[in-house]
């Protein structure tokens, strides 16, 4: 630490990203990628891009994106506002509408990015915990009086609300705006991003680095209504235009305009998700029911750190989080049908079953 | 503006970026990107990049490139933080430093972007006037009270600082943090970079936007002592942890270890600039004596607006700033020897000089 920082960030714990192996024989199901490359239709335009114009500076408004989310979901381009990630939209939306009350609420066991950006912008940080099933209780955020903040489906648990339930939410709270994060929506949970046409005070953020398979290329996008746009975009001007390259500009609308590939990956994973939690089932795994591209898993043998622990010995890669109620499960990433079977196949070494010869 | 933006920012006045215009004709010197395509190693590191990693995760520190610009510039890797543009790092920068005095000294005449983020961050704006010259005066910034921030050479002006003269100034503020925004340092003027091994409180931040060719590719770096990059990193983790992405880091990667290009390209800007530079002066214009890739440049018998105007409705797009005591000059980025001879001969109608028939 320098003896310049500002006395309200010396305190400040960033947020801790998933391991990135540099060692690449480990089976990495730790960071919620995508197994699958991006679209073809991506490849092509990075093929067909004219290096030359790197020199130029690329469009702030990253319109071309824009208007393919835009087509995507039948909503206006003022609808929408593009970011370097969605971390780097949740960071401007906590920033702008950090507000009077100076109040987030958000579930005790969530993205742990939010408490970190409650507390970069000195927050009151009002976290409400799961219920005994590890399920966000919709009722919990009722008629509150602060921003909320939900993942949907929630992380690292995998489960998912309704429709109903989120709109519940959003009506009782006309106040208060509501931010849903929805980076997992795409493996079988259902969007709220139609109800933004409704509701003024809800603000849909999804990412391009799970169901499009683009984690590498950093996009995000927020859908609101076009006040709340206004809002964000006062921030991005004030804070970085150019946040978006022309590489990833070009990437993101050919992987947003390639639906029946996006339709193909996400319904391949929720295939594998579903032969696998069957299998780990069978193991006795107990398996939280995820509508994510991960599930949440734990052993009645086992505890999370020694699951997680053995795994890592057998060179593959899940996460697990040291924390209460949590600790006794692991978070595993749905990755090619071969690399669960791997994980299939090394849960049993460790649990001392043995493989039926046949 | 929605009913949920935070009080602070209602008043908020984004920074407005240079025109980015859709029509291919014009000759565009109004943002000071290079005339040149990026290294040839960049094209061939997209053309090998393997479209198939973009679903992975780029690497959060970004090491090859760090590296890359460590060996170039004989320091450190932990000396060394790169952010999606130089615009991210300045504000990244705003925020860990706005600290207890919340003040920051800049010239009035400056990038146009210091003002914003200093109210972005609730700073006081300490301005300082240019000198007669249009000039930073080193002196009147000698033991101050508050955070400093100048780009060197100036911009719009073009006119650099000696590196004496920086040195003097962090010299004299060894309480203060000294930020010298280097974006245009590679045409001419030279860099303070060396000066981080001597002293803490200074702060260098450069672009790959200018001299590397790659203003699309959004890559800006900060160099300093381990514990202002540490502070730096520490607002990068709470803020948007994997902020470049893979293809800008490949492409950075090349164009930094590209050292011949870099000076083949710089040094034909410079040969360029001073070419253009006499002819100019043989129309009568006053031109600033400029270390960038622009130049300031005003005339006698026509306003900086009349000029602005004149040159956009022969297809030339220049920058003009409506803002005492500077708008009586346009600013003019130094492109390619035939772009600028089309502006001299636009130049010579505007003012009713006749070509000389040979």
């Amino acid at each position: 630490m320098s003896r310049f920082l500002s006395k309200e960030y010396q305190a400040l714990e960033p947020y801790t990203p998933g391991e990135q192996p540099q060692q690449k024989k480990l089976i990495k199901l730790n960071t919620n990628e995508s197994p699958y490359p991006p679209s073809p239709f991506v490849y092509r335009s990075i093929d067909q891009f004219e290096a030359e114009n790197l020199r130029l500076y690329s469009d702030p408004e990253a319109k071309q994106l824009v208007k393919a989310i835009a087509e995507t979901y039948q909503v206006e381009p003022s609808n929408i506002l593009v970011g370097n990630g969605s971390d780097e939209l949740l960071a401007f939306s906590f920033m702008a509408f950090q507000n009077l009350q100076k109040k987030v609420y958000y579930p005790t066991i969530s993205y742990g990015f939010y408490p970190v950006y409650a507390n970069v912008y000195g927050m009151q940080k009002c976290e409400i915990p799961l219920d005994e099933n590890l399920k966000v209780n919709p009722k919990d955020y009722y008629n509150l009086d602060g921003t909320i903040v939900i993942a949907n489906p929630n992380a690292p648990t995998g489960i998912a609300l309704t429709l109903q339930e989120i709109e519940a939410i959003v009506l009782s709270n006309p106040n208060n705006l509501v931010l849903i994060d929805e980076a997992y929506v795409d493996f079988g949970a259902e969007s709220c991003l139609p109800l933004i046409h409704k509701y003024d005070n809800l603000l849909v953020i999804q990412t391009f680095s799970k169901s499009r398979n683009l984690a590498g290329a950093r996009i995000g996008f927020a859908v609101a209504n076009p006040d709340i746009i206004a809002d964000l975009n006062r921030i991005k001007f004030s804070f970085n235009p150019y946040n978006l390259n022309r590489l990833s500009i070009l990437a993101g609308t050919a992987a947003m305009q390639d639906k029946d590939y996006f339709r193909k990956c996400t319904s391949e994973i929720i295939r594998t998700r579903t032969d696998f939690v069957e299998e780990m089932e069978q193991l006795d795994f107990e398996i939280l029911p995820s509508k994510a591209n991960f599930v949440f898993a734990k052993h009645k043998n086992l505890s999370g750190k020694e699951y997680f622990t053995a795994l890592r010995e057998k060179s593959i890669l899940v996460r697990y989080f040291e924390k209460d109620p949590i600790q006794e499960y692991v978070r595993i990433t749905i990755g090619a049908p071969d690399e669960m079977a791997a994980l299939i196949k090394a849960s049993k070494d460790i649990l001392g079953i043995e493989e039926n010869i046949e």
